[in-house]
């Protein structure tokens, strides 16, 4: 018998209940386990309210192998993810110095206000997600990842996800970083690479802030071999592009 | 005190989960609830279980004045919603020749066979919901609209259910959207204006890619006086902080 690795979503925000804004987040995620050998079983959009937030991820925690959380990291009054996540668990919250030293690599002290010290609110235990785009972390809390409500954000934290699921089959990834490329002039490249190598999956992950702006690019298959070709692949493709 | 009129919406199908499909009907049917005054608590994206199927829908018929499931009302084995909402509310299931009928406008004798004919399955009791585009169709069970799940088809069923919706005072929105300003810097801000305008709610979208950084201010309300203050602070909030 095959044992099933389970995850449950819950997508946090009014906008995505009223319309305004179209949700990305479930299918990035979706295509993302899929390779990994988790199955999900449920997905829940729910609004900005503290006792449907935390009564969810209660049930989902219990139900699920795996809890994803996005929306609601942010630095306004209405980001209330961490508080109902630690309230789920019956566990403390506070600002962290790991998260403030984080903030800090990115904010100076005078734009370090109250509003944006909040994004360092961890609750007890868990351990930070990097976010390689708006630095923000997000953090693991037992069985359940919470993550950004913006879709480039929350794609940029399952980087450091990735190696903390236990999933149903064991799948190889290798990554390439290019500062200064745009993935839409990777695009075909990538598309053709993937077609020559059956079995091996390729992502591209953008970032960018004020500074910066380039791609990882993920290759992931379970032939370690054809992985080492492709991972030469996007080398050659980043020279080529740079 | 403002009687709000609420719903839930039930998206049915496992390739919603699995990252196959992108869900747009949710977006859908929040666009057009807006104006009759319904607003959305809740959205779960469940597989095809019957047993889940089942529960949902009965948990949420308590809980929203309005239900909309989408998906599995087709010819297929795992098209089951008609026998799981049966099932929530404990009533019956048979073939109804009204559907039947409907179905004979599309099929000939010989293409309705048994599985086209389980689309004529209808809760006892339920009112058949037109379908202009290919004619099998929905079905509202006391406050629950059971739609198809394909986009074009669910849509052209609203058609038929507006004048079903007893809604309630519109909810209006504002926004105000600013280049070069974060959302940290707002943020103590906007918690103000909010707690000065009871009845109104403040959102901020974030937004950035290579060239851009941003954010949108939404006031939400359903009072027009209010929500003109309201957006005349936002632009002086934006004006300040520029």
């Amino acid at each position: 018998m095959i044992n099933i690795v389970s995850a449950g979503i819950i997508l946090i925000g009014d906008e995505l209940l009223s319309g305004r804004t179209q949700d990305t987040n479930l299918g990035t995620i979706a295509r993302w386990l899929l390779p990994l050998g988790v199955e999900i079983g449920e997905a829940r959009m729910i609004s900005d309210d503290a006792a449907i937030i935390t009564e969810t991820v209660r049930v989902f925690s219990q139900r699920f192998d795996y809890v994803f959380t996005t929306g609601g990291i942010g630095p306004t009054h209405d980001d209330i993810t961490a508080d109902c996540i630690a309230a789920a668990f019956g566990i403390g919250i506070s600002e962290r110095q790991d998260a403030l030293d984080i903030l800090r690599e990115r904010y100076s002290e005078h734009e370090l206000n109250a509003a944006r010290r909040r994004m360092a609110r961890i609750p007890d235990g868990a351990s930070l997600i990097k976010n390689p785009v708006s630095q923000a972390p997000g953090f693991q809390t037992q069985n359940v990842f919470t993550l950004a409500g913006v879709p480039s954000i929350m794609k940029s934290m399952l980087l450091d996800i990735e190696h903390r699921i236990k999933g149903g089959v064991q799948l190889l990834s290798r990554s390439v970083t290019a500062a200064g490329i745009g993935e839409g002039d990777a695009a075909a490249h990538l598309a053709q690479i993937e077609t020559e190598h059956d079995g091996v999956s390729l992502g591209s992950y953008p970032f960018f802030n004020a500074d910066l702006r380039g791609v990882t690019f993920v290759a992931r298959g379970r032939d370690a071999a054809a992985l080492d070709v492709v991972e030469a692949k996007l080398h050659d493709l980043v020279r080529q592009l740079s």
